[in-house]
């Protein structure tokens, strides 16, 4: 279990298979049902990385997860900035959320229900503040269940393509969804609850809006497939959205997004040529994981 | 149980609430789970369009669909048209598929399991062609399973937003999954396999590629949000559909697309300022189907 820190281990990540269209005269034979047994024995190799907003450096950003790659468990949690207006730290709740996800992961009523345990690591904190939540459970048989509160995200890529993406859920542009101290705010019911069968050599990309509102989804592709070694693939993956998200000239998807939103340059700097362009800084969270045999390869 | 046109019922649809950000004093309280208890007595108002290819239309295009909204199953399926240049019908194997839908999904080896239901109705084929398809089926405790291969798409809407998006697979740029009469096609171990949650007055929208090619995500909410009935808004969407496939100045998501894949007007044409826009012109089959109690609503 690791809160905070990457670690590394090494996996093959196998790539796109490129086939013609199906005119072959051959007809298809149906082997016996083999993909619907249940798979054992496999666990997710992780690694994760975090880098706080430049303004926050010192006090760690607001972001915070937890990762159990043996117990096949992540999640990630963001802290609302807006309670620093109102003097409250706002790490103190997503940390807070995100630390008793260890005491509840294994609890006999979470039984591998993500919702389960985000009610329950919600209900036990005390601090003040909100955040937006995603928390994962891979199943021994390889099912990833997965229960999401506002814009953290997930995508899990297969082959070389993105074959599951999350969809963040917000009140208007750039106020998500999120869990509270407070009753006006969000719960576990609020969550969008789904699951997906993974197989071996999946790879879960999983992180803060701060990954996905600076890199693209082609991107994280690209960049995925260069690393066997998910903290690497988690380490670079964050340095290019730390990158993006200070660059004025990057047209991201956050720049993107807003101007589709209706959010632009004025006018007359329109007129201009200009339009709304940059990243977006925020505390960036990357957690990458493969899914592996639990044993021989790691 | 329908195949090929569509049905109505009235239900209301609810919109999207805006809060403010969640500056309360008032501590949250935790209530006794009712989330979790399985609902039951539910199942799907659907309604359902298909407009052909309009160089296909005699004979009725190539894709087919099936819904029976009381037992919550809804399959959509499209016939690989490079079969023409085999003398062979397209439309053939995507009905075919389809038809066996209807003696498969109450199979007690299928158990609302639509990877299962997508085997049994493969492996009972017999016309040659090939096709990508989408089965969905919908547990009474208000889980959607869904097993697809290929780029018939799935779209999940509640409180006026995207809550899950399906993801298209693809050998390469336009050239999807599909599942065949030949061996060397895809077979229902390799679909995408994924379930999701749904709430009362969620709201899926499932259809052929002709459908999200030539229709935005931000257009298919807007258009559901003016129907209170689903065999209207199925329509709507169908027929927005065909009319961004005929438009060449239209700027679709299937020439957003090609244009990020690199294929864009000649650099002269560039030069004079142009671009690769249009719709797509295809088969167009929409199942717009809404979660509602199994009594009183109907």
């Amino acid at each position: 279990m690791v809160s905070g820190a990457g670690w590394r281990l090494s996996v093959s990540i196998s790539n796109c298979t490129l086939l013609n269209l199906p005119f072959r005269t051959k007809r298809r034979q149906f082997p016996i049902c083999t993909a619907c047994t249940v798979r054992s024995e496999i666990s997710l190799s992780v690694g994760a990385r975090l880098i706080p907003h430049p303004r926050k450096v010192e006090r760690g950003g607001e972001d915070a997860f937890f990762i159990s790659g043996e117990n096949g468990v992540l999640a990630v949690a963001d802290g609302v900035s807006g309670w620093a207006e109102r003097k409250v730290d706002p790490a103190l709740f997503s940390r807070e959320l995100m630390s008793h996800v260890s005491n509840f992961f294994a609890d006999e009523e979470v039984n591998c229900d993500p919702q389960i345990l985000l009610r329950k690591s919600h209900e036990a904190t005390t601090s003040m503040g909100s955040a937006t939540a995603l928390f994962a459970m891979m199943e021994k048989n390889g099912t990833l269940k997965i229960a999401h509160v506002g814009d953290c995200g997930l995508r899990i890529i297969r082959k070389g393509q993105v074959i599951f993406t999350s969809c963040p859920q917000e009140h208007y542009f750039d106020c998500p969804y999120q869990i509270s101290s407070e009753s006006i705010g969000q719960t576990y019911e609020d969550a969008t609850v789904c699951s997906i069968k993974l197989k071996e050599q999946d790879i879960i990309v999983m992180g803060s809006d701060g990954l996905f509102d600076n890199v693209f989804d082609s991107e994280i592709l690209s960049e995925i497939s260069k690393f066997q070694d998910m903290a690497e693939a988690a380490k670079e993956l964050a340095e290019l959205a730390s990158n993006h998200s200070k660059d004025f000239y990057f047209d991201s998807p956050f720049s993107i997004e807003s101007r589709n939103r209706g959010f632009d340059v004025e006018w007359w700097e329109k007129l201009l040529g200009k339009k709304l362009t940059g990243g977006k800084l925020d505390d960036i969270t990357v957690i990458v994981a493969q899914v592996v045999k639990a044993s021989g390869e790691q």
